[in-house]
């Protein structure tokens, strides 16, 4: 089954999991306040998102059944809860206040506060507080899809433990990551090793979690690891491509933001491979500035063309294409064909989207 | 068994487990900031702090067996984990740099910030960013108490969900006081409620957990909760006579706090309910002032002790004391009473404390 079949297929379903899981918490709370609060929460992630994790939860866990079983939707969403909390913190760390074309989480209550006419806290400090615990909550949510479903104990704790593993792999990546934004120099290396574990680790985690409660043979689970770091890591490349290059209209996000915030992408790590000295001294002053210009953003994105980087990242996210694409043909003696053809697609997807 | 014996028994044993948690992670990292990242969250949580919340799972656990069985310390480090967790997210919350005497965890990455000299990111917003990350870290890793220790599946899938919902209940408490900073006034009622989720759960969970390993009866779980919540209760009110008119150096935390930033405590409550309306009046616009001047803080300390405030909060106290002393009364007859010793002195202890 193609990749757009079998989302065509489980996004309603995966959709309906997380309305019900908002639905169940809503139930139990009477103050307003937090009636408003998860509301948005429900809303938040609601509001999009492709459901990549939880659509290879679910593609792994029917790659090793005879027939489609629904019991495996619940579950499912865990890791797009997680992934979503992420989201929540990471838009407050980086001050982000749109995602998907709509307001980030902790801007939600900034104009929340603004609307209520809140005067004691002030606008911004009263959105990130309640964003803060916004992503903890979302995150602690994310438990719920193994603590209540159809699956045995063990199991359960066995998803529990990938969950945990994913939430802290991320952590790592984000924290090698926000420190590594004071470096002068980074390697192609040490950025592919930040980003497995920063956009790696959650996709293979939700490759793992559908792949355990089929109960997979032990020896194969390392393909589906192979297969969920590789699809992470040309992932994160072709997103830095878009962060930057994309069409701000279609990702829903701004072009300049990585730029400002001097994030190692793999953009700048081939700008100054590629460039020359005078260049690279040019390139790396901009990316330093602490108050960096529209004029400054221009002036690096022309360097980064000038450096051919988008072929170059490009180069490099189809060396990783080869690595999940073998992981795949070790896959195929054990898993389904319609899976097969969904695995194989969404690598390609991965790889050209657009978005 | 006295509180203060028990306390010197176990506590040595549950800060051993909790620097072995530590020490495992720290075996994976290899990254030098993660390094430091991980021992300034391990030396966060081991600087101090009365270990109550594992102790209670300790004497619940311990009150249903013949024998004490270390089994329990590991598992029993998971609340204190969380709770940390809550108080490094708390402190970015409410902006305060000391915790114990002290630096609270954001505020630990702010003196980093400036002995790495790094550029690129202000001071106070990378030390926001970390203490963010490193808050969830601490959730993360207390879920680890339950995922490996020495009891069954079962036992811990029932633990985890207990953890789920101190969190969830605490993060419901944190919420409903961050924005009742804004009302103009709250009642005695919403007031014990909004602290029984955030100070009376987590206490509760710790003896629901202990006790759910030693696989208690179901009808008496309800008395360990009473009891729980009332401690939990007793514990928060004296925390706010001690937050305003505690002495800082025994307490490790400045005395003006709640009041700059206008909180619901018991001293405020009771304050407007006891003063005449100009008083009330000239309170209620002190409070509520967002530039709240020394000399106003004095004016409010002087406005509370007209109003008679701390004798009234612990006229309170001695309600939740009555209740959490008939729920033992119940308990008494299947737990042990050397345990029962333990939780009568513990609410003395959590009383009449002044630290």
């Amino acid at each position: 089954m193609k990749f757009g079949e079998y989302a065509k297929t489980f996004i309603p379903q995966i959709n309906e999991a997380i309305k019900l899981l908002f639905q169940e918490k809503l139930k139990t709370v009477k103050n307003d306040f937090l009636v408003s609060y998860y509301t948005e929460l429900r809303d938040y992630i609601l509001s999009g998102g492709k459901r990549i994790r939880p659509l290879l939860s679910i593609g792994a866990f029917n790659s090793l059944n005879e027939d489609h079983n629904d019991k495996i939707i619940n579950p499912s969403v865990g890791i797009e809860l997680l992934h979503n909390a992420s989201l929540i913190h990471d838009d407050i760390i980086d001050k982000d206040n749109f995602r998907r074309g709509e307001p980030s989480f902790h801007y939600r209550f900034q104009t929340y506060h603004q609307k209520h006419n809140l005067e004691k806290m002030q606008k911004v400090d009263f959105g990130n507080s309640i964003g803060i615990i916004g992503g903890d909550s979302m995150y602690f949510l994310g438990l719920e899809a193994y603590l209540s479903n159809n699956f045995a104990d063990p199991l359960n704790l066995k998803a529990i433990n990938y969950y945990h593993q994913a939430f802290i792999e991320i952590a790592d990546g984000v924290l090698i990551e926000t420190e590594m934004v004071n470096r002068n120099k980074v390697s192609l290396k040490e950025y592919i090793e930040m980003i497995s574990l920063k956009t790696g680790a959650l996709i293979e985690k939700a490759l793992l979690i559908g792949a355990s409660y089929a109960n997979i043979d032990e020896k194969y689970k390392t393909y589906f690891s192979t297969y969920g770091i590789n699809l992470g890591i040309i992932f994160q490349i072709v997103d830095d491509i878009l962060g930057t290059f994309g069409d701000s209209k279609i990702t829903g996000k701004p072009t300049d933001g990585d730029i400002r915030e001097g994030k190692w992408t793999c953009l700048l790590i081939e700008a100054l491979n590629n460039l020359e000295i005078d260049d690279r001294i040019l390139l790396n002053s901009l990316i330093k500035k602490t108050n960096i210009t529209n004029s400054d953003v221009s002036k690096v994105k022309k360097l980064f063309l000038k450096a051919d980087v988008i072929n170059s990242c490009k180069k490099q996210a189809n060396k990783y294409y080869e690595e999940a694409s073998d992981a795949l043909k070790e896959l195929s003696v054990v898993i389904k064909s319609s899976e097969l053809e969904f695995f194989t697609d969404l690598l390609d997807f991965v790889t050209k989207r657009e978005y």
